[in-house]
């Protein structure tokens, strides 16, 4: 059984109980559930191999093309094809598909989402309940119901996760974790074919974010080491202006290279909203697919369509104002009078109690406004889960926010001490950021650690174990079950670890970019801590962690906007630093000095919001690919389409 | 031949000049042109009527709805199905298409577009040339050349316009024009079907706009009319938040009401982009329309295109700077310089004189730009003709946006003399608003009468006539030939007379929201202005005119980026004339109430740019339409194309 876990193929595993065994080894007996899910999936297509481990047993899943392919026909997937447009995958005509860059027919979120329609899929045909055995305990498997779901109820079935592909996580691991030579290269298309869209988006962005960092890491460097005599007041200002655009135009061009790659990865994103469409819209005339006047007629469902809108838009509108009343009148106090208390406590010791009350409190704290906001979203009827996903980020990041920037805003403005905020800055940057860096990793190991010595402290003091005290654990799944999965902090289905990644380096980024003028070395030790983060983040997906679940969206999605607002908080911030910088009477008077700083600010408002007008968010050969593809499908298909809805017309008559 | 002029059908009308008599009245001879003309028309299909009016003789052009149908076909016209795509037309499957509002197969832009095809596309098929005649004139009418250009250019053919429908133009006239119940209505469906898309919009938007302007204009009354007592310095700041708030929202629902008339229209809008591609790229691959990976293949492409697209982008941000330079280096020193004069002269005749003076460089000064503007865009690559036109609005908005506002400013901020910006405003929104519509309805009343009575005097003189002395304009289609067309004042190809109502719009609307807090009285001006403004306008394009040649475009455009920018510069300007106001000493110190005004500032900049991501552009209705009918099309069709594309990959192979 050696090896066994390092075999291709075997993307998906159910992790069962080990059964108790019988006397003379015989595991199958009649009715035994195992047994019976094991035939189950064996009848539908797949290949399954059945082994027991020492914490659990576990059932591998593996499956010919065809049984996928099969799948993904059922699940009505839509698939881009050669002609640009998308369409639902057949089978048979499986070479009209576009194939992935590395190949093969499924990416592997399509393969995934295959995988788990052929095991969920599994439903009692037969005309009478069935009923199945485990460990003694009865099972009724009821019609029509999911074995899987009912033996998941049942406790049989422990778990479901994908599987590490052995060969393709070595490669990878070599290629890019282990590949020092260039800081921020990575090999984002062996990431899309492993992780899926939206993990390799996630690196693709950081390595992108990290290579520009070093422009204005350079910049503010030079600032500190040289003197620039009598211009020395020209210095921020200009740095000022500098990382504004700088940071414009890294979200432009990120926008541009973001279109690029799903062009590259045939991945059709303006036709995404067809899918996050809400099933019962498709439904609203599912007996008359053709009817004529289909814009102006039916102003019953016009009128009802418009209510539920705006009754949706109320309901956003009176969550993202509970969320903001909380934020305003719950954690401000709370994080202004942490802040006024370290500031008057003399005493070192005294300001680490406080620190260490502070963070427990905060834990707590934001764990609670993540429960809050996760509840709030149920009651908004987001369209899909892509729109639910990003109301949740806007919440959460809120709440974050307020917690990360407060204190910073209060040394800054209030006190108008630099020289505590500095120390702040670099406090937070440094010794914060590295230590989650170091909790991030370590935690998965620790984690890991403990439940195997768990599993084997079990397995030790249990006396029916054949192999006596020689217990190891030989293979790799049983190694990844022991693993912890890639979840989101927030606890949140909706969101996996990339949640985390993500509010890491927007709170990251809003802190260089927020308070710049006040410490230009500040994108130093950004970019030092993002290129630990790229491997670090790299090291804990490939070795620390279960394979994530894929995910279908492909762009960094509502963090865009979380980094938009940064930007133009940052303008604001930067000026307001600014002044206070150069009113040294601490009276504020609006001289030449203000009026300037002010017109700056403007100036750079209006180049924020302006400059979507010249570098188009889309490249020119992704665009005109597109549409050529389009056109053609238009053109081709054009005169057969049209005959098949004259055809329908008439039979309408 | 009376009555023939309201006659429907006839909407295209060709002008010849009148050909010498032959004796005996017999006008046909062999060769001669304009019976040439008539008779290759007819071969076409087209009805024509030839008669001979007192300016000049007039060949009215109608066709039967199959003739236009295969011109259609023929022009490759996309026109939306029942399934919600826009496909090529074909004439033996019209039952597919959608139809107009009012029941008939094709919009008034679709007709005139296949009329326009059916003129010029009369080609010379033999395999010589032809002798023509005219007047004794020689004309060549050479092989694959279109008649009617050739004739154009031998100046057979003055000209070739549309024609008022005279049935629809009473109806209209009747019901639009002189309704004088509700003020701001307007029959937008009948507009549609009678002038097109564009100048529908111009009306829904300016009616849309007029209602909402009440709201302001009843607040700015109450402002002046009552006393708030203690309360009296917040009246102004609440006046400025009002009406940022209410452009903001008002704009939000304009793009919601215009996509909803889209809708009702049958114009699929997202899917114009298609149309507007240059054509060359569809030129790319046409020996081998279908490769595979045709997204990562064709580097060398990929590269010409990157190039072609920063090289427009160059050129794109070249002619602004040139523009704005030429804006601020030679309109700005000769704007403040007549704003000075006017302020320092104390002698009331030597302001008017200054005031002429002024008057008539400007005039120059615009006429030059828009000649400058017009000469750039040729050097920018603008994707169709709708990007053109915008940028050629752009261009020139920046150029009126100085010379409107800057004398405005000066008043304001150089002398903060508030009094004078009042009597400025007032002179500018009564005076001028009134003369113009004065104007731009006398115009072209003063213009026609005077081509009249040209015409007549020269057939009174004219003793060919064998009716003497009684002639009288008898036709209306003699008369619509006298009528000025509605064209553009920087008189450019790509623009028609909307372009100058839609710059007196803006200018307007620039006016009230960038001085509001000035003279909140100014909403209550504009109110009444708009409302002769509908009127005027309508007056202008039934009455006055000739039947505008119908355009495309069904949004307001590059208008829409303009009136955003004047809510921005608005919100700017307001915080400045507040701080100017409160500012009673001179000294500019940030007391409380300036930092309160940056602060509403900054908080109203956030509620204009985060205020989209609650109320979306497209209503849920509209929304749900249209991705209904693109997924069943897909779902219809998918299994057809995917057969269709598998062929065709076979025989690739």
């Amino acid at each position: 059984m050696n090896g066994m876990g390092e075999e291709t193929g075997f993307e998906v595993v159910i992790v069962v109980p080990k059964g108790k065994r019988k006397e003379g080894g015989d595991l199958a007996e009649k009715g035994d559930s195992v047994e019976f899910l094991v035939r189950e999936l064996e009848k539908a297509g797949l290949i399954v191999e059945r082994f027991r481990g020492v914490p659990a047993e576990f059932l591998k899943i593996a499956a010919p093309l065809i049984v996928l392919g099969q799948a993904a026909a059922e699940l009505e997937l839509k698939k881009l094809t050669y002609i640009g447009m998308e369409l639902q995958f057949e089978w048979d005509m499986v070479t009209a598909f576009v194939r992935q860059p590395d190949g093969s027919l499924f990416s592997w979120y399509e393969r995934y989402s295959c995988f788990r329609h052929l095991l969920y899929g599994i439903v009692n045909k037969t005309d009478s309940n069935i009923a199945l055995k485990f460990n003694d305990k009865d099972i009724k498997y009821e019609k029509n119901e999911s074995l899987l779901k009912r033996l998941e109820i049942e406790g049989v079935v422990k778990q479901v996760f994908p599987l590490h592909d052995e060969v393709k996580r070595k490669q990878l691991l070599r290629k890019w974790d282990l590949n020092w030579l260039d800081f921020t290269w990575q090999p984002v298309d062996e990431i899309y074919s492993y992780f899926g869209s939206k993990i390799a988006s996630y690196f693709s962005f950081l390595g992108m974010y990290t290579r520009w960092l070093f422009f204005p890491a350079a910049f503010g460097l030079a600032t500190q080491l040289f003197d620039f005599g009598r211009m020395q007041f020209l210095v921020l200002p200009s740095f000022f202006v500098f990382i504004i655009s700088w940071a414009v135009f890294f979200f432009q061009f990120w926008k541009r290279k973001n279109s690029a790659l799903l062009a590259r990865w045939g991945i059709n994103y303006s036709l995404n909203e067809c899918k996050a469409m809400p099933s019962e819209a498709n439904e609203f005339n599912y007996t008359d697919p053709i009817k004529k006047k289909f814009y102006s007629s039916r102003p019953a469902e016009k009128t009802s369509i418009q209510a539920d809108e705006w009754w949706g838009i109320f309901r956003k509108v009176r969550n993202n104002v509970i969320v903001v009343l909380g934020i305003i009148c719950l954690q401000l106090p709370f994080e202004l009078t942490y802040a006024h208390l370290y500031n008057i406590t003399q005493i070192e010791v005294l300001r680490y109690l406080l620190t260490a009350a502070y963070l427990i409190a905060i834990q707590y704290y934001t764990r609670i406004g993540g429960k809050v906001a996760v509840a709030l979203i149920k009651y908004e009827n987001n369209q899909g889960e892509d729109s639910s996903a990003a109301s949740l980020v806007y919440k959460v990041f809120g709440l974050y926010f307020m917690q990360s920037y407060i204190g910073l805003f209060y040394h800054a403005v209030v006190y108008r001490n630099l020289g505590t905020l500095r120390k702040v800055l670099i406090q937070r940057l440094i010794v914060s950021q590295v230590l989650e860096n170091l909790i991030e990793n370590s935690i998965p190991y620790v984690s890991y650690n403990y439940k195997k010595y768990l599993a084997l402290h079990k397995k030790k003091n249990d006396n029916s174990s054949p192999m006596g005290k020689n217990v190891r654990l030989s293979t790799r799944v049983e190694k990844e079950f022991l693993k912890p999965s890639y979840s989101a902090s927030i606890g949140a289905d909706l969101e996996d670890g990339l949640f985390d990644d993500y509010l890491e380096l927007a709170l990251q980024f809003g802190m260089i970019m927020m308070f710049a003028c006040a410490f230009p070395l500040v994108f130093c030790f950004a970019t030092l801590n993002n290129i630990t983060e790229i491997r670090a983040d790299a090291l804990k997906l490939l070795a620390m962690l279960r394979r994530p679940v894929p995910r279908a969206s492909a762009t960094i999605g509502a963090w865009s906007n979380i980094f938009q607002f940064l930007i133009v908080m940052a303008i604001c911030t930067n000026s307001l630093l600014l002044i206070c910088l150069y009113d040294q009477e601490g009276k504020w008077r609006i001289e030449p000095g203000l009026a300037a700083i002010l017109l700056i600010e403007h100036i750079l408002l209006f180049v924020k919001f302006g400059l979507s007008h010249f570098v188009p968010e889309e490249p020119a050969w992704v665009r005109v690919n597109r549409l050529r593809n389009v056109s053609q499908a238009r053109d081709l298909y054009s005169k057969q389409l049209l005959r098949s809805i004259t055809k329908l017309e008439h039979k309408d008559d």
